[in-house]
């Protein structure tokens, strides 16, 4: 039986969708994913998702440098934001990271239950959790994080992007990955100038953090993958790239 | 202030968005709202949406003719399923219909809540819901169906085309709707081909009933909207076609 691929759009939806046995990819692009992803590659040797800000506060003090953001903007008291430039030159690099953001980690926490194993994906990691992903014998479900439940353009179309690279390896009759990879391989060559429209970059926008947008829509800088070992995040490189 | 245009995927993220004071436009292509319209430009006098088959059965007692269907497939003691063709030559003219469908029943009554108007669309009068639409000044939410929860091809790819026709006189700035707008733009000149990849399509022509899926993605046939006026959909005339 062909190996299948499908996209849940919102952590509101995953409850439709059945994890057993799943590799569960979770994107949330602006900017939690993208940042765990360039944290890891930068060396960081674990980032623990955890839900809520005040659980994350207390990690502190053992010794976690710890990151948390609501809305787009650094918590009060917390060391890290979730700006992916933050980790450049290998700024926490042998550090353990404690990290909350408002779509992100729950988004991660909800695909935990049954699945076979969750991996977080990134614009700049897209080619190397796809290599992995041909490896692997299990169906996929992309988990797009979005905003505050619903629906966005930047985790959707980054899931067009896996769908589009893994079409020849999975068969995908999900009609979100039918939509999505669709407006992905029509987009493509502009993706940048089709996502400076999404709701989320303009909010972003607002906090004068173009560079970060502009870093979240870089393909493929990094060629490990971000997976979930025992609660934690880990990075693993990518045999061969 | 521009009015605005928003789409929501499915019933179940509805919750997340104000429905107050807008305009919600309720579709479910294959097959419940393109039968209403159907039904309503053949001489239907009104349409019941009804969520539960057994409350819809005991309506034929009251003189409705009683319309049932649950996961494609016409419901036990049902004079009619869901299809439109069963509405062609006026055959149920002047009748009141009661009907009750797997996902766009419910999505009609999820809709009603604070909303300032509820209509019905589908391909077949989709000009004429967009036309009545340039006229009202009210905000609008596009609200899919989808199927059991999840995201449609052909619900959101209607909700695209509403979206591209009514782009000068609404602004979007909703993913959802920034997304599907292109999707259709793009596959416009194929639409047909594109949606028979859908998931829903491919579930339908299970049952032999290619010839509802061609007719549930013709443009344009009729002239008129659907709306509920007091719990029941009417058929309303746009001025000028």
């Amino acid at each position: 039986m062909t190996k299948k691929i499908e996209i849940c759009f919102s952590p509101e939806l995953i409850h439709l969708h059945q994890l057993e046995d799943k590799i569960v990819v979770v994107v949330d692009i602006f900017r939690a994913t993208t940042t765990m992803i360039t944290g890891l590659a930068n060396g960081v040797e674990s980032i623990t998702p955890v839900a809520d800000l005040e659980t994350c506060r207390m990690m502190a003090q053992s010794g976690y440098i710890i990151a948390g953001e609501r809305n787009g903007i650094i918590a009060e008291g917390f060391e890290l934001g979730n700006s992916p430039l933050a980790h450049l030159d290998s700024a926490y690099a042998g550090k353990k990271v404690a990290m909350t953001t408002t779509n992100g980690t729950v988004a991660i926490e909800k695909s935990k239950t049954n699945s076979s194993e969750v991996l977080i994906g990134a614009f700049v990691n897209l080619n190397a959790t796809a290599e992995y992903l041909k490896t692997k014998d299990n169906d996929i479900l992309i988990h797009c994080a979005g905003w505050k439940g619903k629906f966005n353009l930047e985790d959707s179309l980054y899931a067009g992007a896996l769908v589009s690279l893994l079409s020849e390896d999975f068969g995908y009759e999900c009609d979100g990955a039918i939509a999505m990879k669709a407006l992905y391989e029509s987009n493509k060559p502009y993706l940048k100038d089709f996502l400076s429209q999404a709701s989320h970059a303009k909010r972003l926008q607002n906090h004068n953090i173009e560079e970060d947008i502009d870093f979240c829509l870089t393909i493929d800088k990094y060629d490990i993958i971000g997976k979930l070992e025992n609660q934690v995040l880990v990075s693993q490189k990518v045999g061969g790239n």
